[in-house]
């Protein structure tokens, strides 16, 4: 029926306004009416993104970018009868998110975490089970349901108050100061945190938020957002990606000539996001004292903290322990998440931050914004629950967890080794074998062919030889570019986390060489 | 020890710089550095409200607001030994929020999606409830599992294509017209969907969006998040809450005369929050035309589609279906959620909107933006699931589902019934019976000493209202300036959740007596 109002003549235009004023009821009318007012629907100007928030328009995430979508749409023809045959590959795999527990590379989940999240969803199931699983399991989901009642009801805004206490006991035990539950915040992730706080942090005048490059895309993404102003420093790659003082002081130089910005915060990933490199203590207390003397706030992104490649070596320390220790007044806020670590439970959407030298009214603050957004999503909350407090080592559930941890933490120390100790032995590849995090960021050196033939197609080099390399191997990263680096350099990022890292490492040497070859760089 | 510090005279201040730029690693260089570096201190200016984004602060949020604070204030003394027992009642109503199944109000959740989501949490379990849940359950688990993998993995951004699909399909056959899966996206339930929309639609120029009043306060809330300028258009209280074309109009032409203010987007909310009223299809149909019209975009927020109470007398009918039979191209994006209906999955955090006449590179922006925070939880992806694809009346599942439904669709309309009849009866009240969602709106005659002496304390009179009974009952209500109401009236909203109808409405009228003796209104 709509289609004979869609071609009928506009006969009636004009008349719409009076005739909606009028109730009409019968279908005639009705007809009329419909009639009349569509022939309106030429005024109608469609919606177009110049029409949208010009800052949204700026937002550049490339972890989920042109890569991810062009390995999305090769994964549609990997799923079709008819082009399957067509590609040169029979699977897709995802280098370019650290998604652990993702099709294909298939972390296996922590059990204890899974039984528990399992006893939330349906309590009934504690009597089907209770001769099977661990009795520890059984009273951990007990005594999470005694507090909770339904996984189906909001909580508080700012998360589970038992929840938030765990955490808070969990970061008194590693840091060794104590923790106030009511400064920490569950969140739907890492990610939910840091867009809050710069959100709420960056005011209409012209607010520099100070970013490592290379950094997670998220701060530039959330940056553009929210109109801040991003404040580059540069990591040292020569130095194993280390954070340098004088690049930080720098940049703050050039934003004080540059006039108009107003430094707000330091944004430090550690371990580094996409480098793996850990900060060391000293750097850690510099970047401290730097933040009291410009009054900088302190965003410390320690999702990686339980990736650690080389515990001896490069130990993890928390901003919150150093700011305690040096009896430093500096707002900071530190985001942890059960995205990453050996968990990679990305799909719950859980993580927390908590709030160091933050007064109760900016805390008020932020509960009332996030109440807003009414509650972190509960199967991420119970996830941080398990995480901040796993099995102990008298308890049943502990030897299996110990295991699937242990594994977890292995395999990773061990791709990590093997796909940096490689990738460094190709020609034009260097590559820093990073202590942390779940990523490796080789540098290219390409040919200059490859970086002409890229400029022709409006592209970055690094982004033509992520895109060939998921052409021919269906390996899919994320070009340097999304990151950031210095003029003229060309990097990609890949995570750690692939099946049968010989075979992998095998098909990224292949292609690498092929492209040089390709290139003229051979 | 680092207490030592703090009490150090600050003696050394000023040669900060100079030391954090050697490496020191012995502790007698750390000590000296730490204490020279601390007495910089003094210049760090600590972060107070005024540091942060205004926009922010002028964020209210009222469902969470003062009330619901003093309601966790309240809980916490009941929990105390000490004060427990210095409170009139034993427990707190949270009638602030539509939370079926918090605690103290207990809504079951249906069966079908918690044994769902417990096999998808846990995939060994289908192996030990095989012979005691029913086949169509493991069935609809082992599906799910076959397209997600692990509900520990991050999703598409948009959500899982399999259920995008599934949401299409459950439109298509409520509407009779087509729905496109890649017009779906899966969110963090329906707030995360209408702020993103809301931020994007706003430009950096004055935009206008057109809400009621009475509104739910997510949309002011957010629009003062992101600089937005609300366009109030009253709801006519004594047509039962009906929305009037000439109120929109009105507001339209004083955004004109005004100026500077840009009308962008009109919000509907349908089944009306706070108001419980349902809007006729008529109306929907001039709505539409007027969003032709002025160009603006429809945001149908839909969510309480379920909660029908007179289905007969007040059906729903969605925005989509009516722009389609109209062949209107007024973009159109609603909204949908699994926390309401009888479904009541509010801590899953799940929804979805779907995009109508919105082209492909709007909705490719959108996409960008979604993949900034990576996924929406996958508990809220597989409730979505389970909400567009109940069991059918052929599977194994159908009966108790449909027992647990029908109970507490009766349920839901019995309280609202008892609850308008009687709170119409108490002098000084008049509420609409409303025909949908879980709320009533009833308005106040207040005496006029109770709002002198509200006034007194800086408060609006429904405030004070608000406040006394939770006080003297423990029963939690919303007043309606947290909803917006006209000059000089007073309400307050209170959900349709209680249990045992009988008693609560018992409170309420003793209550409201008492309030109207003290206030010398009776």
């Amino acid at each position: 029926m709509h289609d004979a109002y869609s071609q009928h003549p506009q006969s009636l235009a004009g008349s719409m306004i009076t005739l909606a004023r009028t109730p009409v009821r019968s279908s005639l009318h009705s007809i009329s009416f419909r009639r009349a007012a569509h022939s309106h629907s030429r005024s109608m100007r469609p919606l177009t993104p110049a029409d949208l928030n010009p800052a949204v328009l700026n937002v550049q995430y490339a972890v989920r970018g042109e890569l991810a979508i062009k390995a999305e749409e090769l994964n549609e023809k990997l799923r079709s009868e008819e082009h399957r045959d067509t590609l040169p590959f029979k699977k897709v795999i995802s280098s370019n998110i650290g998604n652990p527990q993702q099709k294909g590379l298939d972390q296996p989940p922590i059990t204890f975490t899974r039984q528990v999240a399992a006893l939330m969803e349906y309590p009934p199931l504690a009597e089907i089970v209770k001769d099977k699983w661990n009795p520890d399991v059984i009273q951990r989901a007990k005594q999470l349901q005694e507090e909770i009642g339904s996984v189906g009801a909001y909580s508080h805004s700012k998360g589970i108050p038992l929840i938030r206490k765990h955490v808070a006991q969990f970061i008194t035990e590693r840091d060794g100061y104590p923790s106030d539950p009511e400064d920490i915040f569950l969140t739907a992730g890492a990610s939910a945190g840091v867009s809050l706080l710069l959100n709420v942090l960056i005011t209409a005048h012209k607010t520099g938020i100070l970013i490592p490059i290379p950094q997670y895309p998220l701060y530039t993404a959330t940056l553009a957002q929210f109109s801040g102003v991003p404040l580059p420093y540069h990591l040292s790659e020569q130095d194993g990606w280390s954070t340098s003082l004088a690049e930080i002081k720098a940049a703050l130089a050039k934003a004080e000539t540059d006039g108009k910005v107003t430094p707000r915060a330091l944004v430090v990933i550690n371990p580094g996001n996409p480098t793996g490199a850990l900060l060391d203590r000293q750097t850690m207390e510099e970047l401290v004292w730097l933040c009291e003397e410009h009054s900088l706030v302190l965003l410390a992104d320690e999702v990686y903290q339980e990736n650690l490649h080389r515990r001896d070596e490069h130990p993890f320390h928390s901003f919150k322990q150093v700011v305690r220790q040096l009896g430093s007044q500096i707002p900071l806020i530190s985001f942890h998440s059960i995205s990453k670590g050996v968990f990679g439970e990305c799909g719950r959407r859980g993580g927390y931050f908590e709030c160091c030298n933050i007064s109760t009214d900016v805390r008020a603050l932020l509960y009332k914004m996030v109440s807003v957004g009414l509650c972190p999503p509960l199967s991420g909350q119970v996830g941080v629950d398990c995480l901040v407090r796993p099995p102990k080592p008298d308890e049943p559930s502990y030897a299996l967890w110990k295991q699937e941890t242990d594994d977890i933490h292995a395999a990773l120390a061990h791709r990590t080794q093997v796909m940096s100790e490689r990738l460094n032995k190709l020609p034009g590849v260097s590559c820093v074998n990073s202590p942390g995090a779940l990523y490796l960021y080789p540098k290219l050196e390409l040919p200059q062919n490859a970086i002409d033939a890229a400029h022709k197609l409006g592209k970055e080099a690094d982004t033509l030889y992520a895109l060939e390399l998921l052409g021919e191997t269906g390996i899919c990263v994320v070009p340097g570019s999304g990151f950031g680096q210095k003029d003229g350099e060309h990097h990609y990022r890949l995570t750690c986390l692939c099946p049968g890292v010989e075979e992998y490492v095998g098909m990224l040497e292949k292609f690498h060489l092929n492209f040089l070859k390709r290139y003229g760089g051979a």
